[in-house]
């Protein structure tokens, strides 16, 4: 492709030349499976809310699909990631490392357990949390008492990390998982965004002891909304299912609930969605790929912005499509943000990083350099896997 | 109908004279109306999730029917209640006074502001929030400083009360507003189970600063799941539409939060299903009613138990028809119990009193008489609207 050395402009004629002219949607879902006749055997059995097969069956999908001893259903990722928090013992108190560069469901979550992030850098190759950089940090800030890791700045527990596979990259999870060793914390993978995404062959949000899905409206899959916690500690499973369905003890009639628990189950109606929509997975992958692959071509000649690529040893689900401007291009990202979406191509930077909204802005943080110049650099670009399988 | 003396075998008896010899659920939900045109149409047009048409539609539609000025759809009761509270002002270390005789939900939701229950007496009549013990319950425990409810005991705020319709009968709120009044407390209506009833023609939910609706598929309508926050406050419902859709600003393209919020927003598909069911929902009422006026027919002749009916002024949605055992016979309640769910019609205790559980059997609590009456000789039995438009 001919590029005229004018950013937004090249931009605009890269991603139109792949997915043609728009309007274009950041993500669409695809509904050309059995999403019908799930969702009528749902209403005609009448059973759409909180008991029903579909919930059974989308939960041991979800664990054969990703290899997790178990998986359990909820309401979304946020409700996901609240109850894994829990799950791993995080208390009021504590502290959690995160990325500064996340969505907001990973802070929140840990402000719903009345815990404090630490925010950690990123790195530019999977912009996920860096290895490196926070060992650094723990090694700093942090010491071990009784096997606990302390912040020495605060003198709380820091109890976990929350690793998040950004926009379905694979983070490097295995030197997390070191660090995670090392520094006696659990590791809780926010894998909301890589359903299908790989490392070494294993599914993200299968390496920590929780992993957590989302299934919104703009992801791979979708139930309307929905998560869901993957684990392969079946005591844990059980405990996941229990708190997240009002702690009820199992009777034929009484109602007695054995701790402060959760509505947070995903109904029947949501999960008969899902079902439909994991079926179709593969082929969504397939053509996210695909799509990749084209996107890559046409940006091949823009001067000044890369498509970011899976990692090495990974497979990513490629859930956003995503560019990132070189640094000294940066200052041009609104004016290509204008462009895209004024030619109805719709694009987005990536989330006002953590630590600059007001309610986080007190919480500890490491140094930020990466993730403070990918906040400046990166742009989504429309994903929707249907993209990837019309001819160009 | 002729009665045997045998008191299960007369209830069977009663039960299948009205509703045939079932097998019968509890409360089974009916889609005889558009729901199958709208899931489609949420389908079409791919918007099933957090934006869509259904969403905006069902709560200007919930805002007609119940009066309330605003109504904000969320993804259930829980949630609903843990917004409203916040929207009060409960904060932690704050008291908040329920009914003993409640579903867990109330509860859990001031457990999630870190607050703590102070639970209070029902009456016979309504089977809800009694005012007159409620008011003797804070003249001997509270005193006011500063314009504040005081807990003596605990030196802590009581912010507010969070009465109940149980099973659609409405409590009696104006007596409840004036204890309100008198004590300095924000008054929050929990009206998960009355959607369609009214006290002297008003709405119940639309009496307090808040009022709560549920969705569940055991509801008079059902969205799979669901929930509803009512206000006639419309800054309150700006702020309750706000942190529950993760407190973002409206931009075209940025990710920036204001505070923390949360994900409760209901999805497009769920709330396609409740517009259908609230089209339906005034027969849903009339059948209801019928079927409650049947089984007051067919239990006229049973010794030893009634069947709870509307307060005076009051109209009950008749959400779930309740059996009240005479105190003598409350012994039998589990006879009954096994004896209607053997023969295929199900019915259910009245749940645990919250007192009684361990996570709340340290709050501070009034003399409970009436509560833990009822908790012995409450019984709810088939009710839904569908065995009401049937013939006997």
């Amino acid at each position: 492709m001919d590029t005229t050395g004018n950013l937004p402009h090249d931009i605009v004629n890269a991603i139109q030349s792949v997915a043609g002219n728009g309007p274009l949607a950041l993500h669409e879902p695809r509904f050309n499976g059995n999403e019908w006749v799930y969702l009528k055997e749902c209403l005609d059995s009448t059973f759409v809310s909180s008991v029903g097969k579909f919930v059974d069956r989308f939960e041991s999908d979800l664990a054969s699909f990703t290899g997790a001893r178990r998986a359990v259903a909820v309401v979304n990722g946020t409700a996901a990631l609240h109850v894994a928090l829990r799950l791993a013992g995080v208390q009021a108190g504590d502290e959690v490392l995160l990325p500064a560069l996340t969505f907001i469901a990973t802070a929140n979550a840990v402000a719903y357990c009345q815990a404090t992030p630490n925010f950690v850098d990123s790195e530019e190759r999977s912009l996920g949390m860096d290895a490196v950089a926070l060992r650094d940090y723990l090694s700093n800030a942090a010491e071990i008492r009784n096997y606990q890791c302390i912040n020495r700045n605060t003198g709380r527990v820091i109890r976990a990390m929350v690793p998040m596979h950004t926009f379905g990259h694979p983070v490097d999870i295995e030197a997390l998982l070191a660090v995670a060793h090392d520094f006696h914390l659990q590791l809780i993978e926010d894998a909301a965004e890589s359903l299908g995404s790989t490392v070494g062959g294993q599914h993200t949000g299968t390496f920590g002891l929780i992993g957590t899905l989302s299934f919104n409206g703009n992801k791979t899959i979708t139930t309307g909304g929905g998560g869901a916690i993957l684990t392969n500690d079946v005591e844990l499973g059980k405990r996941a299912k229990h708190i997240t369905t009002t702690a009820k003890l199992p009777h034929r009639w009484d109602f007695v609930h054995d701790e402060v628990g959760y509505n947070y189950r995903l109904p029947n109606l949501n999960a008969a969605l899902g079902c439909a929509q994991l079926e179709q997975l593969p082929g969504f992958l397939r053509d996210k790929r695909l799509l990749f692959e084209r996107y890559q071509a046409a940006f091949a000649n823009v001067r000044g912005v890369r498509l970011v690529a899976e990692p090495a040893g990974c497979s990513s689900n490629y859930w956003l499509q995503t560019l990132l401007l070189d640094e000294l291009l940066a200052d041009q990202r609104d004016a290509v943000l204008i462009a895209t979406n004024d030619a109805g191509l719709m694009t987005r930077p990536v989330w006002a990083l953590m630590n600059r909204l007001p309610m986080y802005a007190s919480a500890p943080k490491a140094p930020l350099p990466v993730a403070e110049s990918l906040a400046r650099r990166v742009i989504n670009i429309p994903s929707s896997s249907g993209l990837g399988s019309v001819a160009p």
